[in-house]
Parts: C-alpha cells; structure tokens; sequence
C-alpha cells in the first residue's frame, strides 16, 4: 500500500465535502433550483475576486477564458501586450497570433518578474496597443508579477488600454484587489485554490472591458462573454455539479476568511522556501508566489530523479516545463492545504535527495519548516 | 419531504457507481495513470461510436463541439447545409453566421424529419456545398432524422461533402453507425445517455474530415481538433474526473452489451408513446427518436401546467422551446433510465392531467405502460 499526496499546481486535492457536495444528484439547469444557485455562486465570486463586476462562468478549461478574453476584447489587426514569463505567458502570444493579433511581447527572463519600466517601454514603442495581458503567478516559474503597481501604472498614464490578468494559479490563495488595482478582466479556473476538478473557467469583466467588446470583430460563439451576460445562468449546459461545487469552496473559502486564506497560503509559502533553503537549495523565483515554488535542482542532477524517488514515497511533483524541464522542480501549496503538506513535501524532498546521495544537511529541511510554524 | 425524479432529455441522472468513480482523489493529467486511462476511454469511446477514426474530448457543452465541427472543417466564405428542425438545428446556422460561413438552411417543420429529397434539392441549388450538418436527434422535438440514408446517400452522390452528425441525445441510446454511415464528424456529449454531468463534449473525426482541416482559414486555438489529436492525453488541462466518470460510464454500457442498452431505450421509448397515446395525447414526433418524448399539450391547455403539476409529484419533464413553449412537453428516457421510470412519468402525467379535469382515460396510459412490458 502507498498513501499519495498530490502536490502539483493544479489539479490539486478536492477536499470531501466538496466531493460529497458534488456527488449530489443531478438537477436541470433550466430551472429555479439551479438559478438561485448559480446567481449566489456568482455574487460570491464577486467577493472572492473584490469587484462589483460581472462574472462569467465558462465550462472549459482555463484556457478557454484566457481565449475569451483576447477574442472578445480586440479586433484582427489590434496590437497587445503579452508579458511572457513562462508556459502560461507565451500562450498569450500564441492565442493572440492564432486571432491576428499583433502580439507585442515583453520577454522576461524564466524565474524573473515583469518591471513597470519595461511596460512603459514597450508603450513608447507601441502607442496602439489597446490591451496589456498577464499572469499574476506564472505557474511554470513560481513567479509572482506586480500587477497591483501595473494596474495602477496603467491606469494613471494609459487609461485606455484594458488590463487583463490570468489570476488561475493565484485566486484564492493571494490577495488580489481586481477593482482596486484597475483589472479589467480577471481570469481564473476551478481547478487551482478554489479545491475543485478541472472544468470550470470563470472571468470578471469591467465596463470598460464591455464597451470594448462591443466593438470587436473577432468571430466567436461558445467564448462569448456579452451573450454569457445576456444569458439567465449560461447560454450553454453549464457544468452542475462543478457549479454545486464551487458554491460549496466558495462558502468554505469564506467560513475561514479570506484574510485567513491568503495568510495560512503566505505562512505555508514561506515554510517551503525556508525548508528548501535550509537544504541548500536554491528558489527559482526572485519574487514567489504563495501558491507554489519552483526549486532549481542542485547543479548536475535531473529534476526528474529527484520527482521520482518523491513518488516512491507517494509524494507526487511537477516537473519544470519547456526548456525548465529537467532543471527545475515545483511543489504546489494552493487550494485545500496545510502545514502538514509542507511537512510530507519536505521530507519526501530530504529523503530523495539523501539516496541521490546530495543531502548535507538531512534533517534541517524538515527543521526549518517545523520551526517557521511553531515561530 | 418529496422524492425527485429528473425525467429531462439531458443532464440525466447520474448512477451512483459513476457518482462514486468521479468522487475519487484527483489524479494530476500529466501521468502515466491518466494517460492510460484517456486511451482506454478513447478505444471504449470508439466502440460505442462504432468507429475506427479518431476521438477528441473537449472540456466544454456539447455546443463546443459542435463549434469546433464548424470551425475546423470550414472556411470563411464556404457553403454548408444545415438541417434545421428545432432548436439545435437552429444552432448550426448560428454558429455558422458568427464564423461567416454561408448556411444553406433547410428548414423542417417541427415535429418532421428531413427527406433526402429535400438534400438533393439543396444540393442542386447550392453545388459548392462543403459539409452538411444534422442532429441525429433534434432534442426539442424529439425527432429523430434518417442519418444512415442520408449518409448513404452523400457517399453515394457526393463523396466531398463532409458529414456532420450531432448525436448529443443520441450516442448511447441509439444504434448509430459511425463508419458504416459514412460520418465523418459524429458528436456527443456526456450529460444525456452517458450518464454523465455536464462538461464534455466528444467528437469523432474522419480521415476525410482531417484533410478538409488543413485547408480551414477559420482561427481557433481552445476548440482545435487537429491541435488536440497532436496532444497527448488532451492540450489543456482535462475534466479529469469527467473523464474517470467517462470510463465508468463506458464499462457500465459494455457490461450490459450494446445491443442491450439500445433494445432497453427502444423499449421505453414505445411504452412511453403508447402510455401517452392511450391518454388521447399525441407524439409530436412523425419519426419518433427512442431518447425522449415530445407530446402535444391537449388544445387550449398550457404544457407548463401539465409540468408543474407533474412536479408536485416529484417529477421534473421539460417544457417546449422557442416557439414550441407551452404547445409541447418532453418526457426524457435516456441514459440511467428503466421501466420504472415510464411508469412513474406516465403516472404523474396521468394525475396532472386528472387535476385539470382532462383524463378521460384515467389508469389507461400507466396500464399500458406495463401491458407493453408485460408482453
């Protein structure tokens, strides 16, 4: 027998009442049931993202709303930023070319974060770029990018531009101010910190966003965002059980408070930095999210080795992605865990790199951590 | 307290082996276990499609499918049939006009099948026709269309023309040959006789069709059918307990045996239409499709009332839609469905009718019911 722990950046562990809340029988869509539901979920939302903009709910994977939001925004021909920092930020260059966009991209260096003067840059080299899309943690890096100082950089000196973030890795486990920080559209999906399956990608979409939708040219059906708002509680079948689901995260979210939230994933964050620190490693990104880390493997060892001998202890990691794969390894802390995830991570880490026959310092990994939570 | 039956074509009730398979511990998408089980899923799926091309799976409502039907095999500018006798026939001249594709719409009454003639005719006008597109089942009146001749036929007469089935309320329910009747998109979705929640739509795609997709001039990037044959085990991340859910589901249809599953939905199809027809009511349905079953609400009486009556009984039917509202009700037998449940929706109908004074036939229809699996 193995017990298994998974602790990859999505999906990531349902916890059992939501598994329970899901496994309820199934009800129509089209009716009051299922409204009253949907419309509770969707102003609970609105809390979790803090806006009082609409939301979308789309039953696709969270690409589908990163599509959405370039198609239904811009028109062929239209130039916008991609801020590309990783996997997920160089999939908005490549939506973008697949509509004819013009992607004007802002290339940051694998591990690094985005600098407002590198937006100001590119807006002097670009002055028609209507939109400016980003992640808040890219997920193949571990990066957390600045988009409280970028949404308010844009606001005051290019207004008119939207500002789209893919807050997939990040809602839920970070304190992200949509409305005060000026994002247009923010993006996420079910399958991150809101504790849920793959299936579900949900966006919010300010007035300014709207009124450059009704401008678009870009052709689009099941991805639009004006005829989802136009439908009562989705144009299309929507997802039930996902949707029973996330009312479910929702309340579990705010039962604990979303203070509470963001603090135990900084406090676990911090655990897992410290505890691989304390081992000598090395943290991929100079500025971390809260909701996982990526660790350099030490110098001449394949991160896969190290991910595998975790495994035989059921303590399953991702790989890097792209040219990071094999270089890097990421533990994920987002959605439904505690300290007692860092615990299993660090150890399994320690007792890996020890039959790699690559830790100094075995025992200090697991020491750390246990003393940033007792601190 | 009040027991719940969900007698609608689609979501349809979840069996509570599958409900379990899916309240499993999520797997990550990127590993040998679910890999394998994607392929085992994909080779059931073929089986029940009774095809030997290639399947794609989606995250989306069956409306992506039917999205990417369009959008992959056309380009903008092109001529395509669509057959539309319903609402989601409707659809496919929609999605054509928002991708600017040029629909030759064939109208159908409602409550009519299409002729082959009436293709013919079509096709003599229109001769630079691409592709045709049809629902198997038109699921808002329940019809159901002569797929294998017409599919036939287009080999017969004109071997280029692509064809495109939407077997939403149909696959699992319905003997529908695949490769024997010349397919070359065949379409589902898991929330009707899969028995299965909303969120995945599934689709079949010929070696004839794939060629057509390497000519298409349409952007997409989500709904990329040969982008997602070029993927391993789905380019985005995947429902992964849909699809647990999917295999479970496909094991429970193969242990019955095929042949089975589709004597049993013909059966309560009959017995559905003779319970109802020994009430006076008629099927709307010339063709009759074994899925569901669309009646006429008796002259001057609103089906809503009939509907909301029946509710007061614990069973949930569905209305007519678009112009059919409130002329017509649907009574759903597909999917997790057994002789019971005609008895129960033929029962409730039969004291919905009483309260409003209109069952002269009172006991006749559920007697019939039974007669009909009596013999």
């Amino acid at each position: 027998m193995i017990k298994n722990y998974l602790m990859t950046p999505g999906p990531t562990p349902v916890p059992e009442r939501i598994a329970l809340s899901m496994a309820q029988p199934i009800m129509h869509h089209r009716t009051k049931e299922f409204k009253a539901l949907f419309y509770e979920t969707i102003e609970l939302l609105k809390q979790l993202f803090q806006t009082k903009n609409d939301i979308v709910i789309f039953s696709s994977s969270g690409t589908g709303a990163m599509e959405a939001s370039i198609t239904n925004l811009l028109s062929e021909g239209d130039e916008a930023i991609a801020v590309s920092s990783g996997k997920f930020g160089e999939r908005w260059a490549e939506l973008m070319r697949a509509y004819n966009i013009v992607p004007v991209v802002i290339d940051v260096e694998y591990g690094e974060r985005v600098y407002c003067r590198q937006i100001k840059e590119a807006m002097a080299k670009h002055p028609n770029v209507k939109a400016l899309f980003i992640q808040a943690t890219e997920t193949s890096t571990g990066v957390y990018h600045p988009i409280d100082k970028i949404g308010l950089m844009l606001k005051d000196m290019y207004p008119n531009v939207a500002f789209v973030v893919d807050g997939i890795t990040t809602i839920g486990a970070m304190d992200v101010k949509t409305d005060e920080w000026n994002i247009d559209i923010m993006i996420t999906g079910s399958q991150k910190a809101l504790m849920l399956p793959p299936g579900l990608s949900i966006l919010s979409v300010s007035e300014k966003a709207k009124k450059m939708m009704e401008q678009s040219n870009i052709s689009k059906y099941y991805f639009n965002i004006l005829g989802e708002l136009n439908a009562d509680a989705g144009h299309f079948t929507p997802p039930v059980t996902l949707v029973l689901g996330l009312r479910e995260s929702l309340k579990m979210i705010f039962e604990e408070g979303l203070e509470n939230v963001f603090a135990r994933h900084a406090l676990l964050a911090k655990a897992t930095r410290l505890g691989v620190e304390a081992l000598g490693l090395k943290v991929l990104a100079k500025s971390p999210t809260n909701s996982l880390t990526a660790v350099k493997a030490p110098e001449g060892v394949d991160s896969a080795d190290i991910i595998n001998l975790m495994k035989t202890y059921g303590v399953h990691i991702s790989n890097g992605q792209g040219s990071l794969k094999g270089k890097i390894f990421r533990i994920a802390h987002l959605g439904y865990f505690d300290k007692m995830d860092v615990v299993i991570s660090i150890s399994a880490l320690e007792m890996a790199l020890k039959k790699l026959g690559m830790n100094a310092n075995f025992g200090k990994g697991v020491e750390k951590v246990m003393e940033t939570f007792v601190e």
